[in-house]
C-alpha cells in the first residue's frame, strides 16, 4: 500500500491556502508571501493534481492590465511546467472594503454590479485555464442585525446574481457549472444560505438550476454542529455536489481550516468513505444520476484542501501540512476499503437489516389503496414483537472505529 | 392596546405542550395526566384559537375502537362547547419503541409500512375536525453513527414515504398540506432533514413537492445556532413556511422548548416583525405568491406555540406559562408596528440603503451584454469611493432594541 | 429619567474598541486609524468617565523612547482636558508574531521572559495614569493539537508569569490588582483558562492569589454556551469580580464584541440587575466582603465596553454605537431597578420561596448528627406532599420579561 | 498484545450505564429492567474491575429496611462471587419529583435537609462496600431563568452542603473523598458549577477543601465545546482528579454518552494518553502532588464509563457496547504508548522546543530586578528573529493522528 499521492487522486489545494500569511483577527502576518509559481511547482512535487484560484490571490486587486498579464504568464507556465490543472477558480468578493455589506446582495446597486463584473472577469479566465467548476461564496452575503435587510429582498437580489452569472456562462458556451459554497456565519454575524440545505433549497428556485450545485466545506456545517456526511449524502443523492472543500474543524467556533483529519476524525472517515464509494450503492437510484456528483460510483471530482497551515508554523510547517492533508485522505481511503470489503462489517450490517432500507416500502405496482388494506401492515401488526429486536448499531459503530483505527480482530 | 388574545391572533397549542407532564432524561413526571377536554376548555378560556394533537396524545396507543371513538367523541364536544378549531394534527411516530430506528427510514420495511398507516389513520380524523395543515417530525429518522445508514437509501425511502402520504391526501381529496419539521439532533444523534434548509431541498425533488412545505420551530434552529429569522425568510420566500412552531432556546444545547420570548428575545422581536410583515414588501414579487405563506401581506397561518411548561411548575404554573405564550407575542407584535411605522426607522433604513436592495441589479431589459459593456460598472467605478460610506446598521440594530424595549425617544 | 451617561456611571472604553479599523479573517481595514486623543475627547463628549489601552494602543510596538514620551505626553494632556480617568490598562501580547505560540506560556524561554518585560514596561505607565486594574488577556496561550502542550507544564509557566507579575506590582507598590480574562477559544485552537471557573481555579493556586482576580466578558463566555450571569455571579461570590468586560454575543460561534444589548437580551437584563444590586442581598454574607467586587451592594468598578463597531460602519457609525452601549445599559438598569423594586416581583418570589434560600439548611448551632436524629429530616418526611408544590419560575420568568421591555401592567 | 480487559486496567462501570432502559424526552423504554447481580456477573465476565452505583440504582426509592437489607446482600453477594470491587458511589437527586428545584440548592429547606439525609444514609453503604470515591452531581442543581435563583444564595447553600458532608465523611472515620461532577446544562437550563473550571474554583472555597476533588465526564466539558484533555490537565495539576466519566459526546448538543472513543476521537486518544502518562512528567514538580490524582506517575483512579447503551440495541447491543469502551481505552492507551515511545515524535517535539516549556522562565535566585535589569530580555532582543521560528506543531499533530490509526511509517 502507497499512500504517496498521484495525480489519479485529484488532490488540488487553493493558492490561498498554502499561501496563507497567517493575519488573524488578533494578529498580524507570521510568514512572508509566497509566489504563486512557487506554490505550483512545490505542490506539483508534493502529489497534487491540481490548483485553484481566487482572481486576487494570483493578480492583486487594481492590478493594471500589463501586470494582470505577466502573472497570468508566469503561471500558466509553472502550469505547464508541472502539469499541474486548475479544476476550479472563484472570485474574491470579501476582502476589499468595497464589498463590506456583501456583493450580490450589497444595499448599493454600483457594488452589486461591480461585483458580477468582477465574477465574469474571473469566469473568463478560469475556463481559459480549463476550469470545469466555479465557487461563489458568499461570505459577506449576510447580516449582523435583522432590521439591516428584508431576507425576501436579499433573496431576490441573491437570484438574481446566479442566474445573471450562470447566463453568462451559457452566453460564453463556457463548460464550467457554478458550485455555491454555504458557511453559517464569520465573517458577517449570520450569512446567507448557511447550510448545504439552504443552499440546495436556493439552487431549486434559479432559472438555471442545472448548472448550479454545491461546493461544501467540511468546516463549515460543523460549525453548525451539522453532520457533514449527513449533508453531502444529500447533495449527493439531490446530484449536487460538484465540488468538495477538505479540511477539519472542532465544532461550533470560528473557522479553523485545520488539515483534514485533525478536526473529527470519524467524521472524516465515514465522509471519505462516502465520497470514494457513493451514496446508495444498494438502491434502484432514483435521483442520483447526475456523472459523477454523487451517483452510485462516488465522486469522481477533485479533493480539494481548502485549510490554513497553523498560525504556529514557519515554510517547512507549510509544506508538512499540506503534505498531511494528502496523507490523511489516503489513508483513511485505505481504512474505508477495508472497513467496507471486511465480511464481519458485511454481516453486521445485514444483522442490523441495513440492506432491507434498499426496498421500497411498497411493493412493486402496490398502490395506497392496497396499503391500505394490507392488515399485516397495520391492524395484524405486532409492534411489540417488532419494537423488541436490536439494531446491532454500537457494534457496527465499533467495527468502523476499529477499521478506522486498523485494530487487531480480536481472535 | 390590549393584550388579551383573541381568536382573531390565530394563536394554537398542541394538546402534548400544556399536558406535558415533565418526564425528562433524568426525571420522572411532575405533574398528574390532563385530560383533552379540560385542556380545550382552558385554553379558549384564554383566547386561544386553535389546538393541535399527535394522535396519542388524543388516543393512547392501543386503544380500540370504542374507546378510540369516546375519546374523539369528547374531544369534538369540547371544540363544539368552546369553539376552538384544529388547524394542524400530526403523528407520534416517535415514542414507542417499535419506532426506535425511525419510521418512514427504518431499516425494517413492516414498521415502514406500520408507521404510513398510522399517519394514514390520523389524517383521517385531521380531515374529520378540519385541520388543514398536517405535520410530519420525523424525529427517529436519523442515526448516531454514519455507519448505520446510507443517506442515499434513507432518503429514497423518506422521498416514498411523503410521497406516498401525499398520495393519500390527494385522493382522498383532503384539503390539507403536508408540513416537514426540521431538527437536527435529540433524539437521535443527528437527525435527518436537520434544519429550514435540508427540508425546503429536499421537498424539492418530491413528486407531490406542492403540497409540501415547512413547520419550522424556534429552538430546533437555535439547536444549530441558526438564525431563525434568515430561515423563516427564505421559507417564506419560497412559498413554503405552511406553519409554524413558536418557543425559546438557548443556543446550541438540548431541546428547551422554553415560553416563547424567554430564549433570544431579539431574535423573538423580528420574528413577529416578519410574520406580521411579510418578506419583501418592498420588492416586486419574485416566487413569494403562495397565499398566506409568507408572501407580501404576511404569514397568515397558526401562531403555534410548540413550548413545555417549566418541570418545577405546577398546574397554575403551566397555565401561566400557556398565557404567557400569547401575551409575549401580542407585546412584540405591537412593538414591532411601532418599530415599522417610526418616522426615524423609515429614515434610519434609507440612510442605510435599504430599499436600494429592492431595485434589481440589472435595468429594465439589460442583457448581460448590456451589463459588460457599461464601463461605470467596472472600468470607472471607483472602489475606494463605494467603500468608504457607511450602512448605519449600529444605529438601525440599536432603534429596534430601544422599540422592543419601549424606550422613551432621546430628546 | 435621563438616559444621558455621567462620570457617576463609569462607563469605560478601549482605545482599541472604537478604533478597530475592522480588519478581520476575510477582510481588510474598512476605517482609517483614530487618533487617541480625539477618541477621548468624544469619549468625554458621549458621557464616557474611563479609557483604558493596551500599550501598543498608545504607543506603536517598537517605537523608540522619545515618540513614547510623545505619545503619552499627548494622551494625557487628553485626559486633563477632558478629565477622563484611566482605570485600567493591559498588554498587547497577541498581534506580533514574536507571540505566535503565546507569551507566558511559550515554549520559548527568551519569548516568555521578553513577554514579562513588556507588561511590566507598561504596568508602569498603567501607575503612573492612575489605572487601579490591569487586565492579563491570555489570547495566544493555548495550542491547536493536544500534542503541542503538556498541560501541567504550561500551568507552571502560567502561575510563574503571574506570581512574577504580582510580585513586581507589589515590589512597586503600585496601587492596582491583577484580572485575568478567560476565553475559550480564538485566536488559539484552545486557550488555556477557557472560563471564569478555570481563572478562578487558577487564581487559588498562585502565591499572590489576593492580588488577582477575573476581567470576564460576556461574549467570551457566551462563546462556550455559559450562562454568563452564573459565572459573574460566582466570581463576585469569591470576591474575585475585579473588572467586566460588557459586550454582545449571539452563542458559539466566533467572537463578534457586539454592542452591548444587541446579543442576548435578557442575560444582559440580569446581568446589570446582578451588577447593580450584588449576589446574595438576603445572604449572611459568606465569602463576599471583597469591597466592590460584588458583595451586598453592588459591583463597584469600571462598566467597561469591549466591543467593535460593526464592520459596515463609518465613523459617525462608531460613535453612534460607543454611544448605544452606554444608553443600552441606562435602560436595562432603570428596568431592574423597576423589577426589583415591583411588589408583584416580590410577591412571585416569595411564591417561590426564593427567600428561603437564604436559611441556611442547618439551624444556627445544629450538629450533623442532630441533622441525623431529626426524624422530620428523612423518616417522617413526606417527598410526595413536598413534590406537589410548584415554583411559580413561569411567572417570574416572565415578570422579568415584561419589565425588561416596559409592558404595561395588565388590570 | 491482547486487549482483554483486566482487573489491573482498573475498568468500573455504573449500575445505571448497561442497565439504562433507553426512556429519553420522546420515548418510552427499549429494554427490559436489568438486575444488578446480573450486570455484576456479566461486567466480571467482560473482564471489568468494578462497579458504581446510585442509591436508587440499588434499591428503589422508597424501599422499606427489608427489601433494602435483601438487595444489598444480593448485591454483596455478586461482588463476593466475582471479586468485582465498589470503587463509587453516588447519590440519585434527580429522579423524583422532590428533586424538581435542586436537591442542596433547593428554594425548600425540608427538601435541602432530606436531600443531605438520603446522601448520608448511601454514604454509609458506600463505606460499607469499601468505596474510596463518592461522587456528588448536582444535576438538578441550577435553573432556567436568571431570576428564580440569586447565585449567591445557591452558592451559600451548595457550600454548606458539601462541607457538611464532608464533615460527616470525616466524622464518620470513612476512608472516603468526594468528588463533584460538572455539566452546563440539562437537565436544567443552567447547572451551577458547569464546568470543571467553576467546580474547582468552588471546591477552593469550602472549609474541608482537602477532601473535595471532581469527577469530570468526558461529554460534558464537550458539550461548552472545551477541550476535556485541558481540563482534565488542569484537574490534574491541581491534584483534584479524584474519578473521572469516560464517555463520547459529539459536541454542544444534548448529552449523548456514547461508547468512549465513539465522539472526538483525536481527543479521546490525547486523554488516555495523559490519563497514563501524567502532567508534567518533565516538570520539578509544582503542585502535581497528590498521589494518584494526576501527578508525574499518572492518574491511578478507575476508569469509569458513565455512558448509555444505543437505544435502537438490545441486550446483546448491551453487553457489546460494554466491552465496546473497555476496548477502545486499551486500543488506544497502546497507540498512546508508541507515540510517546517513538523516537521521531521525541525528535518533533525537540524541534517544537516543547521540553524547553518545563524550564522555569526565571533563572533559580533570579529576581524580578534582576529580570528588569537583563537587557537581552528586552532592550536588546529582537523579536523579529525569534518571530521568524516556526513550531512544527503540525508535524507534530499528524505523528499523533498517525500513532493513532497506526500507519505505517513512511520510508
Amino acid at each position: 500500500m502507497a499512500y504517496e499521492p498521484t495525480p489519479e487522486d485529484k488532490f488540488s489545494f487553493g493558492l490561498w491556502t498554502v499561501g496563507w500569511r497567517a493575519v488573524d483577527p488578533f494578529g498580524e502576518a507570521t510568514r512572508p508571501p509566497l509566489d504563486a509559481v512557487e506554490v505550483v511547482r512545490k505542490l506539483a512535487e508534493l502529489g497534487a493534481w491540481g490548483v485553484s484560484f481566487h482572481d486576487d490571490d494570483l493578480i492583486p486587486f487594481g492590478s493594471d492590465d500589463t501586470e494582470r498579464e505577466r502573472r497570468i504568464s508566469r503561471f500558466r507556465a509553472a502550469l505547464d511546467e508541472t502539469g499541474l490543472v486548475v479544476p476550479m477558480a472563484t472570485t474574491n468578493l470579501f476582502t476589499h472594503a468595497v464589498f463590506k455589506d456583501g456583493a450580490l446582495t450589497n444595499n448599493d446597486r454600483d457594488i452589486r454590479r461591480f461585483a458580477l463584473r468582477k465574477v465574469m472577469r474571473n469566469l473568463d479566465l478560469a475556463a481559459e485555464l480549463g476550469a470545469s467548476t466555479y465557487v461563489l461564496w458568499g461570505g459577506r452575503e449576510g447580516a449582523e442585525t435583522d432590521a439591516a435587510k428584508d431576507m425576501g429582498t436579499a433573496l431576490d437580489r441573491y437570484r438574481e446574481g446566479v442566474d445573471t452569472l450562470a447566463q453568462y456562462v451559457r452566453e460564453q458556451g463556457y463548460d464550467i457549472r457554478l458550485a455555491l459554497e454555504p458557511k453559517p456565519n464569520e465573517p458577517r454575524g449570520d450569512i446567507f444560505l448557511p447550510t448545504v440545505g439552504h443552499a440546495l433549497a436556493f439552487i431549486s428556485t434559479l432559472e438555471h438550476a442545472d448548472m448550479v450545485g454545491v461546493n461544501p466545506e467540511v468546516g463549515h456545517e460543523q460549525m453548525a454542529g451539522l453532520n457533514f456526511v449527513h449533508g453531502i449524502g444529500q447533495a449527493m443523492w439531490q446530484g449536487k455536489l460538484f465540488h468538495i472543500d477538505l479540511n477539519g474543524q472542532r465544532g461550533p467556533r470560528y473557522d479553523q481550516d485545520l488539515i483534514f483529519g485533525h478536526g473529527d476524525l470519524l467524521s472524516a472517515f465515514f465522509l471519505v468513505d462516502l465520497l470514494e464509494h457513493g451514496v446508495g450503492a444498494s438502491s434502484a437510484g432514483g435521483l442520483r444520476g447526475a456523472s459523477g456528483a454523487g451517483g452510485r460510483g462516488g465522486y469522481d471530482g477533485p479533493r480539494h484542501f481548502d485549510y490554513k497551515p497553523l498560525r504556529t508554523e514557519d515554510i517547512d510547517g507549510v509544506w508538512a501540512s499540506a503534505a498531511a492533508n494528502m496523507r490523511s485522505y489516503l489513508l483513511l481511503a485505505e481504512r474505508a476499503r477495508n472497513f467496507r470489503s471486511d465480511p464481519e462489517v458485511k454481516e453486521a450490517l445485514a444483522a442490523s437489516r441495513a440492506p432491507e432500507l434498499a426496498t421500497p416500502t411498497l411493493a412493486p405496482g402496490e398502490t395506497v389503496a392496497d396499503l391500505r388494506a394490507d392488515r399485516g401492515a397495520y391492524e395484524d401488526f405486532d409492534p411489540e414483537a417488532a419494537a423488541a429486536r436490536g439494531y446491532g448499531y454500537a457494534r457496527l459503530s465499533q467495527l468502523a472505529l476499529e477499521h478506522l483505527i486498523d485494530a487487531p480482530h480480536p481472535t
